[in-house]
């Protein structure tokens, strides 16, 4: 179904020591740049600094997406992914837990950036982040059976606060290549948001 | 509901004026260290100068979210918003086309950032897209009646390739606070994932 470049795990470790204190720095760079207040001067300033890294960066530049990388452990390594991308600054990254073969779950922090009504996560993250997890859990953690997200519903019980989550996802029950999902997101105050999911497993 | 700043409209200019170059700027720079094959050194100099530049940021640091800021006119201005925020590098930004007061649509133009399954966008910002165009066309595109989702549900009918997508949103039916909302995304072949959703009128 996808195509996976392969790469041993110390390419892949070199590439997590050389790209992820960049990733970083651009993370906490986002969350500077929306939330200043500097004035003409210094953000004139910043912004003609961008643009220099920027063409640095640009001398080397690959021509497609990162796609995903597969070692030959068969371990995946998810570089530009939106949820989890270890290079993807826009990914917070989100990091999923097991809880056994069947559930798992996310704790994140969000930020300003991930602003939709003020002071609450845009509802649409929210389906992001249970779509991913509700996937990643369905797929078993195992890039041979990839799953794609056939349907998925949310119900929306209160805005979701910014600051620390709890996702969780497990699997409900399966029925030949189909696999039943459900999860929920919890701010401080409980939960905020509940997802079902019919997911299809591919063959790889 | 939400609390709103208020800001004049010749101040809503200067701010757009001072920091949207600046946030075009994190974009071109999200998307090149994303993609780029530069090496240890290059890297290094990179993450040191983007440092720099966050470090002068903080120093005039306001300490919440963006929120949102209305102007006399009763237009609002969504500085932070994950999805169409002018402030917030990791939107596009998302910007809504009314087709008549019932329906509108967005064109996007998505790069490797929203990368999910190998040159494909997230299954999960499918989501995130419709659920801001249903909530924005529920809305009305005013500030008087924010619609706030209840429930939505997405039919995946296949992976949607990154590039340009048109996202459209229509109201089906209203029955008293409640409204009815259909949406579809299309990629370059056509539909690629449908959606309805539920969302309820409140109060401002």
């Amino acid at each position: 179904m996808w195509e996976f470049e392969e790469m041993t795990s110390e390419e892949v470790a070199l590439l997590r020591r050389r790209y992820e204190p960049l990733t970083d720095s651009i993370r906490d760079l986002i969350d500077a740049a929306l939330r200043t207040d500097a004035g003409d001067e210094v953000v004139q300033r910043a912004t003609t600094a961008l643009d220099e890294v920027t063409a640095s960066l640009r001398n080397h530049q690959r021509t497609g997406t990162l796609g995903m990388n597969l070692t030959p452990d068969g371990e995946s390594v998810p570089w530009g992914n939106l949820g989890n991308g270890l290079r993807n600054p826009l990914a917070p990254p989100l990091v999923v837990e097991y809880d056994g073969p069947l559930a798992a779950h996310i704790d994140v922090d969000l930020g300003a950036a991930y602003e939709g009504p003020p002071g609450h996560v845009h509802g649409g993250y929210c389906a992001l982040v249970l779509d991913h997890l509700l996937g990643e859990v369905a797929s078993g953690g195992s890039i041979e059976t990839v799953a794609a997200t056939g349907t998925i519903s949310l119900r929306y019980q209160r805005p979701t606060r910014l600051g620390r989550l709890r996702v969780e996802a497990s699997v409900q029950k399966t029925e030949g290549r189909k696999i039943f999902m459900a999860g929920s997101i919890a701010d401080a105050d409980g939960t905020t948001v509940t997802a079902e999911g019919l997911f299809i497993a591919l063959r790889q």
